[in-house]
């Protein structure tokens, strides 16, 4: 191929890549006011117009121009920067996803998945497993005919796990659960036993509409970049970007829980800082976006839980929340909000669980998939098998199926495989702290330092360099091994659970570490 | 054409349809999302997204399935039903007109109203016209050349007219606005020397989050299906449809100003009831829509001035706002709220013009493109013509060119031609509303009973009847003449004006009419 000849196929890439792009813009614009705005009555032609843009979009994916570009880049690898070798392997990968699954499979489980969303809507509301169990038993099958298409010599939920998180399998995930199951199963029974910490210093009531100004300043404060943030309502929080320069959070505020909101805003707004730190060159590609479910949670839960409910960031974050709420917080101190945001309470439902117990919550369900998918479970014995579980992990008793099997609506989108990275990210999450805790102690800080000051920029600017910037151009593997010098290791997760909740539980006193009282140099 | 053919020429033109509507659904989402959300980041990559949608509606529009789609259904005419053959009349309409367009000419005026926005934009800040000037000039120009690529044997600005609203031309307007000045300028000028209305009443701040409340319940109390309606914040009032079940209001709130809020959400819901009010078997087609931007806009100011400002809607509508703001309204009675809301007063900026002033700003506007467009003014002349029709028509002096000849933003957009409509709108309104009068007689009630009990049903029921369910499938002269029994007269409009105008300024006493006091029967 002349040097013309190259260029050429360049621009027709970016031609390409900009016609998917704008398809995107007009799918999550319409997408997100579906979520925050949008009334009853249009549903139905909404779906007609986000189904016929998903088929243009993969009609430009997988149109024979776009295969060819493909072939024309890979015969010239050599030629390609980073940015566009990394480009081509991922529109590829993209392609050849789309290109496996027969278009009469991909209709059927799109027809299935919606039938069984509203199905699993319908059963949950009445607490009925016996009408949502034959469409599981269907979803699996469907899902295992898509896999097998994906990848006929692989084992069928090995190829989903490795769809959401490129690297994975049952092998690496067996691993990482046993691990992590030594620590978090014991520490729960530990912390179950011991005294609990009270919540009693955030309890009352927190007018929405102010807690609606404090969600836009907790964005902020975190790094959000207001002038990228789009921030609405909605009944289960979630964020969206288009791209780097383009963000939504949806939040959802509960007058009685003010720490729902603090602690949603502070993960989804990891996610948000995720996208918008993308290399901006990115944003009308392919390479815009996360590179896995799991390391989109590792940013997240990051903010959630190893910014927001470390000892160091109560204090800063603590007078932001008084700011708001004057007359109920007043009188609240750092530490006593630090105990109340970090309650350990085994529980019933996943997306309500404390930081420790929420990785057991995934193991069930990941324990499950995998009967599911090797037939040594069908649907209709999925409820005794969750309340098994529940029992085991967390020593809880499941009364329902509506906090029970049928909590979640994962599996009714046939998402089967997607659960495990929830777990992971925390894990991914744990390591780079440990890197960047090195990293800052290299530049003649730490981390309790920064975090008490309330400037989270440091944090923000190592994330950035070693994860964000990178887009979908790294793979997660490639990612954690370049940001933190190692391999990834589970370890540093369950070092970092372990030495978090024992101190919190068994040494409850000692909280008080004198290095880290209202008087820190820090902090004046 | 055998009928198979047929039914496959019907089948591909319903796909065809289907991907410009998911097209627009994705434009009309991003784009509202601009105008009530969006962050200021986002504004570069949004326009390309926007200006590659566009591009790709104007393929499907154009292309050649699409214009082999049109001439098969042309050969087979007679056997298309109404829906068909008005489907293939505005297709091949939309069509011709985007095909005459020289491809570099509409990229030239793109490009054009682009950077003559900006230019306008900061122009008005600095009150510099001459900064605007010579984009004028420019726009004037490319707008003559695509007229004439339009239509090489009409005059320009004949085109550009008939382009915003079909059937029209100098020829219509110059006997139109003749009409309506004879009866418009004597009557502001007797306005002007008669004891002025007073709106002390409704003065005051008005707490903006209750305004806000107030504003969703005046859509709703008005008609607005609150199952279809999107509502926002924006700077400047407008509303949008995707479908006849999805439609937006924006509208601004100002602590200050109560009124603003009322009739700007009684003008939008207008226009959102035009749109939802279309057959929903047209959702999916290009027969969706208002028929024209006067027909639009006849809507609009049909519920904000002859429903909104109508004394005997004076009580259930002032019953309403003092529902959200007793403390201030509790004491002001229908009648005050009446006067107040009808309180005529020359002024500069058309925006901000009360009903009866309303049209001579248009006036100005015309007279002005017309000169433009025949060469007889260049852009610099602009504001000195400007300065004397405003004095001769309203009788005020100019003293800004920001409160002048920059206070629109239509030029800057190449929208020459467009605000002639305005002022129609107003005068279909009047000879709707003469005919919906008759027909509520004839069904043995008044349309003072109707305004009077707060249920505007019966209203919307006969516009919807005649004119909205129709979307673009009737051009608005068929319309005007089918609903009122004769073609368009502008003297419904000068006798409305002419008889309200008279009687609250000339008469002001004999407004306590006994047929319309506090204890109409309809009231209690």
């Amino acid at each position: 191929m002349a040097h013309s000849d190259l260029q050429d196929t360049l621009a027709a890439l970016d031609a390409l890549e900009l016609r998917r792009y704008a398809l995107r813009y007009g799918m999550i614009s319409a997408l997100w006011l579906a979520e925050t705005a949008d009334p009853a009555a249009c549903a139905h032609n909404r779906g007609e117009a986000m189904a016929t843009l998903q088929e243009d979009d993969r009609q430009l994916l997988c149109g024979e121009e776009s295969q060819a570009i493909v072939a024309q880049l890979k015969a010239h690898k050599s030629q390609l920067d980073f940015f566009r070798a990394a480009q081509l392997r991922v529109m590829d990968r993209d392609q050849q996803e789309q290109l496996r699954i027969p278009a009469p499979l991909a209709g059927r489980i799109a027809r299935l998945t919606n039938e069984a969303t509203d199905a699993w809507k319908r059963a949950k509301q009445k607490d009925r497993w016996d009408d949502f169990a034959p469409y599981l038993d269907q979803l699996v099958a469907a899902s295992k005919e898509m896999a097998v298409a994906l990848n006929p010599e692989a084992d069928p939920y090995d190829t989903l796990l490795d769809l959401f998180e490129h690297g994975t399998s049952r092998a690496f995930y067996n691993a990482f659960f046993d691990q992590l199951k030594a620590t978090v199963v014991p520490l729960v029974a530990a912390v179950t036993k011991a005294p609990q910490l009270s919540n009693e210093c955030v309890r009352g009531y927190f007018d929405p509409a102010v807690q609606w100004e404090l969600s836009r300043d907790l964005a902020t404060s975190e790094g959000v970049d207001p002038q990228k943030l789009v921030l609405g309502q909605t009944e289960h929080p979630f964020s969206d970007a288009i791209d780097s320069q383009h963000v939504f959070i949806a939040t959802h505020i509960y007058p009685d829980d003010l720490l729902s909101n603090v602690f949603s805003m502070l993960h989804e707004g990891g996610h948000a800082m995720y996208e918008a730190g993308v290399d901006p060159a990115y944003d009308l590609t392919c390479l815009h976006g996360g590179t896995s479910m799991g390391m989109h949670e590792a940013q997240s839960r990051f903010f959630e839980n190893l910014v927001g409910r470390d000892r160091a960031f109560a204090k800063p974050l603590l007078a932001l929340l008084t700011s708001h709420f004057p007359e109920q917080l007043a009188s609240v101190t750092p530490d006593e909000f630090f105990l109340a945001a970090n309650r350990v309470e085994p529980s019933l439902v996943r997306t309500e669980a404390d930081e420790l117990t929420y990785p057991l919550h995934v193991m069930v369900r990941y324990e499950i998939e995998k009967q599911l998918f090797d037939g040594s479970l069908t649907a209709a014995q999925v409820p005794e098998a969750w309340a098994q579980l529940y029992r085991s992990y967390l020593g809880v008793e499941v009364p329902d199926n509506r906090r029970g099997a049928l909590q979640d609506v994962h599996w009714s989108q046939a998402s089967f495989g997607y659960f495990p990275t929830y777990a992971l990210g925390s894990a991914y999450g744990a390591q780079l702290l440990h890197a960047l805790k090195a990293s800052l102690a290299a530049d003649g800080t730490s981390w309790e330092e920064v975090l008490a000051s309330g400037d989270l920029a440091p944090v923000r600017a190592w994330l950035k360099d070693h994860i964000w910037r990178w887009g979908r151009a790294k793979e997660p593997a490639e990612l954690i091994l370049e940001a933190t010098g190692e391999p990834f290791d589970a370890r540093f997760y369950c070092d970092y659970l372990a030495e978090k909740y024992t101190r919190l539980y068994s040494l409850n006193p000692l909280i008080l570490d004198p290095k880290l009282d209202g008087n820190h140099p820090a902090n004046t």
